[in-house]
């Protein structure tokens, strides 16, 4: 009998409550005739390109400050964490409805391994993302030639002192994190149950970014977006990130795969479904 | 089919299970007549004042701080950011149903353009906010009278640097940002499938406004509010902030303009409907 | 015909869909045999209790820090805002529903003023807030005895620079912004529209001392709430907190007192209730 | 009567509006042979992790900045403040479903003496935070191994200047203002009257934690958490952390307790119902 004690758990209720939506097919052809799929493809675009625009020129124009005038008054990385952080909430509001709100190929990767997405559907979104990162970094590159170069590009790089290895680990639980936020937020079972839960859902999600960012922008200057590490790679074009850029697709792909394993068979019905005779005289 | 995804999506529903509301007409004459219209307009101008006059006390006062005493003590430019990204959301909260919650020429507009008001409120509403960011403005000159004119009171002005283009792309962006985290939350389809999203609304776009200030604060000081940035000049009313005042009037009007066509005609049913065809065997 | 436009205005409804709340008597002398009535009382000591520990604390802290170890580590005054802020956020959500979450002199007034609360129980809340605040602050000054004294004890002061009249004014634009922000919150016509409102309400409550604090700390250390500065200058216990004493308690009051004329006779029914004759042939 | 005023009071409703579910009992063999029970243990293990894992991390990351390259570039005490409350915002948002959320043993011992967890429960869950802490400052100690011990290893210590008893007063005052937020957040009652508060618990909740760092930083480093300061002391491993160890758990036990004993005597039924006298002519 579950005895889930604190936060959001008021009244009973049997495992018939919600359900399962069915697995998403891998190859859904009726989706590429339908305008609200390309109307998604659209919305992911936007929402990367706005969001590698406003984080890129908050880290360039920090970078300016501290060199130019005024070394304390810049945003400081608590405000450059901020950036990341609330345009991920901001954007993942807006998106929502749209086109689930993703922004990230390694949420597209979560929730595909998860049979969430079709596969073309999977596939398009990062394309899009991809697509709309390249274009936001160009923004700021164009709005900001004097400095775009000179102070590093916004691009994804391992900084000096930490291994390959440490780069990596940094990215596969960063964007752990991140992932294990969006299935908690998006969880069929939890909306039965609280059924205003996703209303908070692009808060926390946001500050998970935010968080994530406080924590590994000293050691790769925190990717778990492959999105935004290829956008800021493609502009910037430097040998180094280039060479590190495996490091910032591998480890949020690997990030979310766990996410998505540790979701769907640790703390949902899979894993009971196969240890059934452990649940004999308990339900949930 | 559409197979949103992540956030927000429980349930189906039909393109019946919301209405648009009539597009408001361009005149109104019974609004004239009506108390609620002119409660509006005070409210609006009430809402600018204290927008205007919280923020840029807040610029002044940090100015201030890191010339006389402390040089890391002061709030810094994320402590400016959150003045205007916070008091917006409060704003929008306390008005937003007296009047709708604009505080902001650009957004009327916009929401003018989506016949969402009618011509004379929008007029009205613009005359509101200005008179009430000049009275805001002009109350941080008399309790900052030794400060104001010093430390630059408050004013939009292009960076040393950067070009006019960048500062009319930096403002047109930044408003778009704004005008479509306002038209997300506002959306009625939205309200129809995710009932207790306006709950949230006031959050995200606050934050809207605090992650623009984050990254174009370095170029023109952030406008994407004309009434902000006319009520600034007229008080500080030096050549240079004048000069450039047209930029925070042009780049702010096109920024929502397509932020407006981006939401009734990508996004929403407009467009939709304009290609019939594409959707015959799909809803939404 | 009402036009409100933006955010939170979903369907139509009529005057009858809420009903005010009878006035509060002046005297009920029923409350004084309630449990409730003392249960609340205790609530708002402790809650003012905690407010004034968690910030003063905060203050003394940060001022140690940057004359010690390391001149830009400390919080900050953004940080200090925060404690502020985030506190009234915390503990309002915390007491709302036992006390209704005042924890502040001047709340208790404006809302005493629109007739929310009897006059007892105004008094005896305000009586509470301030033995609250005392022993908040004189648990700081047991902790911090080293540095209690050195770094201003919290008391609110006029700093140097500014007249009292300026000093007056900025309390009461500040405990204005905080008292309408309440007012709004808390309207039972905006509940009966949109019945989720009061679950956000703790936290614009809260951004709105976070914003007056970025705005106001440089000219008063900011006060908009007469316990706070009471507890802060009681132990403090100097010369300078007492002869501003009374600015921290006649701002917040008559900032408090025009929020709630504004409210009630602009915002609300009471003054279309006056002027019946402009609304033949409207409602609302 | 109850007059409560503010906040989110909208309705009349009587006692028997909720039900306080029964106490959970002491021992609960049934629990042992339920999946869901070893889900809750697997969900605390993994949230304690990465609550150490990020928050140490951004510890060390700043530590290692303001030394080597820019003494006001790093997130600051307010960025650690950050760090600690938003992931504890994000980890109770996800784990409130599966586990109750609590990520702390002293939370946990509240609880229990609240009645609200069986002690088996409580004991499994305080091994499994116990070994999840550890565990996550370990994979920081592995990210960092060339600035983890150096920069003090995120260890909770008293510093300098302060006694003892000053280092336990402020764990008792801190954990007393989260564990109180807790039991505000998830009270049968109020969800009963304000059935969507639960959406907004976890952001108190976190903002308690964010508001206590803020406050006693300077004092302790801030502990209110014994998991996170045994984690801190087994991987760094030097004296003085094992010395100051019992600070860390006997506060925040006795800080725990003292808001149990608060929320389930003062402001809950049971003081009421032993003073039923006072009653005679009210309900609550």
């Amino acid at each position: 009998m579950a005895k889930d004690t604190s936060v959001a758990e008021h009244g009973s209720f049997t495992a018939k409550d919600y359900t399962d939506p069915p697995p998403a097919p891998l190859f859904d052809a009726t989706e590429l005739g339908s305008w609200s799929f390309y109307r998604a493809l659209i919305a992911e675009f936007i929402a990367t390109l706005l969001f590698l625009y406003i984080t890129v020129l908050t880290v360039i124009g920090y970078k300016k400050q501290i060199d130019h005038d005024d070394p304390c008054g810049g945003v400081g990385i608590l405000g450059i964490a901020w950036a990341f952080g609330g345009m991920i909430f901001v954007l993942v509001y807006c998106t929502a409805g749209i086109s689930g709100g993703h922004i990230n190929p390694a949420v597209t990767f979560g929730l595909f391994l998860a049979r969430k997405v079709s596969l073309v559907r999977a596939v398009m979104y990062m394309v899009a993302q991809c697509l709309g990162a390249i274009c936001g970094v160009g923004l700021v590159k164009a709005f900001q030639s004097a400095y775009y170069v000179r102070y590093g590009g916004g691009a994804n790089e391992l900084q000096a002192g930490y291994s390959t290895g440490v780069g990596l680990g940094a990215e596969i639980v960063g964007t752990f994190v991140l992932v294990y936020t969006v299935f908690s937020a998006t969880d069929p079972k939890r909306s039965a149950r609280d059924s205003h839960i996703p209303v908070l859902a692009p808060l926390p999600i946001g500050f998970a970014v935010f968080m994530v960012h406080l924590a590994t922008i000293p050691i790769t200057g925190t990717g778990i977006n492959p999105a935004r590490s290829l956008g800021a790679a493609v502009i910037f074009n430097q040998e180094k990130a280039w060479d590190d850029q495996w490091i910032f697709w591998v480890g949020p792909f690997i990030g979310a795969a766990i996410a998505a394993f540790y979701h769907q068979f640790i703390l949902r019905a899979a894993a009971a479904k196969a240890l059934g005779s452990f649940r004999s005289q308990t339900h949930n």
